[in-house]
């Protein structure tokens, strides 16, 4: 059996639609951060980075490094084990009582990342309550439809942010059959924030278990960094909140955080949570520091949103086709995958401007953008030369006309 | 719906079952491990850990944490985004050739884990070549099975070991039909291992790509710490090894290694690889020290056999009941979750050695076991230690009797 010419074919496919994936390869400067050293094949070159998820620049924040020195000069590297297997540390044990907190909740469970928190929660909440029925939002993030399909249970999915639609699928059931609404606060890619009140009255009303993942939101909304939930004053009708430690903590590792039993039954039963060597110990520290400044410290936030406002009314003023949404995210439309490559090649060698392209399947075919993520580091002078690169290559070469195939290959 | 009854109801289960699982809560001291802090509710008290799977003590080696303070002073805490938006540093790209070369492969590709590094490519290699039937060791790693399950194909279990049975399964398809061969080489609780050249020579007969779990012995077997498939000079007939940076080399992540293609499919198809965000740099950094460390140093291998070799000496002279093996995994058996629960607490509360209780689903109703796990760093004395304690409660109650319920309470 020829394997190797099957994945040839199924790669070359890739490059003809123009959505074959090059990494960039970075070395960030702490400290200094946007700034970054590229590296490529002729050296590195000094680039301004425009995509991280280090929503608030928390990657470098002193009080998270400080913690994780300390931690590696007390314990050492990794944990040595899965959770059971001596790997618990004191930091985890920490870690799960702060989260906790912070969402208002009686626990909170780690994971290595938000992407297993979903799957692993979902697929082993469906093993354990055989006949649920679940209601997913069309937008959904590719680890909580996996979390669903692994569940092998009946699966109805809703208009994204439509609680019409929701509710028509909703009423179809008997009060009596178990029932999980699962979203998202803020959407990845559109920027859309759902409406959580109003989910949750339906959650309410027809008896259904809500699962709300706030990855995107977590340490950046809500006066303690407790995510949209916080902010709309809804965080105790959400029975189960996802979140990760990698975004707005800007270190690594995901979570939940429920009710004890809920918790504890996950830690209990699902496989991806037994079988998995715990975080090493330095990342759970970080995370402890960065949760623990974000509570209580309201800067970054502020500056973050503040970014968000500077940058869009920028792009606005300059005619750039910046899709407007209520959150921290910057989605600029291309919709192609080869001049949504070509354009950010375009802007990385001629502009020192990285900004990864976005093809699918994280968006839909004919979505293509560039995602801009603001964040308190990143300066006036930035913006304004991130701002100019696009505006003269917009001028030189629309990207709706398709030309840009050209330019970049300049 | 009342979902709080039920996670109840689940839980209430496993405590009448005396498998529901207590974590111990531990600091471990760096420069002094196998020495801890255990955190009880009366305090803290000094343990020494028999049962972590830092093989050979990389977890608190001076280059690891070394790298791992500069990469912190270098670039920050996270990696800021996935391996396709800024999640790519140069750490990662460094260490995927460093262990490319470790196993003599093309090309390798990190993960969070080596769960779902199993997890992510089984599911995705069987989604991309459809029709491809799996062979699958009975004592399978969850994640292995669980990426199988998840690549919805045929499978047939193999007996454990048994190159007869696996032949008598594979025969029956024509050659043509694609067909996958997933084992281990290390098996973690019973330390069987695995006939790896009779498997590659069915393998090559009848047409199968194999897929070599490694994770309990890169870093331990092989002159460069390549695993059992360097050990026995079948490296180049493995289409697939998995590893872990997170027990030999101390730290945490996973990988796979295999054809430039093959990893470049996994790579561009696999959603939990896409959608996650990147091991944080000095995770990444410190599992690049730990595999160059062992790639040329072999004094922490040697000095780990000769320690595996004394234990188990040491138990059988003193008629305890250890499971003989081929490996570095020391496993006592006692049969029962009640009695092993009882016994690593009497070991923990009365003599400070801490082995957590292996119960299903970890191994079989019946097997359970203590597991120990005797490093380079472990001393004479420390043993000394261990054997005096096991003597003593075998000696006062024999596990076989049943009566260590009451022991324990005491």
């Amino acid at each position: 059996m020829n394997f190797a010419g099957l994945f040839q074919q199924r790669l070359e496919a890739l490059h003809q639609e123009g959505r074959y994936r090059v990494f960039a390869d970075l070395k960030r400067r702490r400290g200094s951060f946007p700034v970054a050293d590229h590296f490529a094949a002729n050296g590195s070159h000094e680039v301004t980075v425009w995509c991280s998820n280090d929503y608030l620049g928390m990657g470098q924040h002193p009080a998270v490094l400080t913690a994780m020195h300390q931690a590696i000069d007390a314990v050492g590297a990794g944990s040595g084990g899965t959770r059971n297997i001596s790997g618990t540390t004191h930091y985890h044990v920490e870690l799960e009582s702060e989260l906790a907190d912070l969402h208002g909740k009686e626990a909170a469970l780690l994971f290595t990342s938000a992407y297993i928190a979903n799957d692993a929660t979902l697929s082993t909440l469906l093993k354990l309550v055989p006949g649920t029925v679940v209601f997913s939002d069309e937008k959904n993030h590719a680890s909580m439809i996996e979390g669903i399909r692994h569940g092998q249970c009946e699966k109805h999915i809703f208009r994204h942010n439509d609680v019409a639609d929701l509710e028509e699928k909703l009423k179809k059931f008997p009060q009596g059959t178990p029932k999980i609404i699962a979203f998202e606060s803020v959407y990845s890619m559109d920027g859309h924030i759902a409406p959580t009140a109003a989910i949750c009255d339906l959650a309410e009303k027809y008896g259904a278990l809500t699962y709300l993942d706030e990855v995107h939101a977590v340490g950046m909304y809500g006066p303690r960094g407790g995510g949209i939930a916080e902010r709309d004053g809804v965080m105790d009708r959400v029975d189960i909140i996802n979140g990760t430690l990698a975004k707005g903590f800007g270190v690594m590792g995901g979570y939940i955080a429920g009710s004890r039993d809920l918790c504890d039954a996950i830690r209990s039963f699902a496989s991806a949570f037994i079988f998995t060597t715990s975080l090493a110990p330095a990342i759970v520290a970080g995370a402890l520091a960065s949760v623990r400044h974000l509570k209580t410290n309201a800067f970054e936030r502020v500056r973050h949103q503040e970014r968000v406002r500077t940058l869009k009314a920028l792009l606005k003023a300059k005619r750039l086709p910046v899709m407007d949404n209520p959150s921290h995210i910057v989605p600029v439309m291309v919709g192609c995958p080869v001049h949504c490559k070509a354009v950010t090649d375009a802007l990385l060698h001629q502009y020192g401007i990285y900004v990864q392209p976005i093809n699918y399947p994280t968006v839909s075919k004919g979505t293509e953008r560039m995602r801009l993520t603001p964040s308190p580091v990143h300066s006036d002078e930035q913006m304004a030369n991130l701002i100019r690169a696009l505006e003269e290559l917009w001028a030189a070469c629309p990207v709706s006309n398709g030309t840009y195939v050209r330019l970049a290959a300049e």
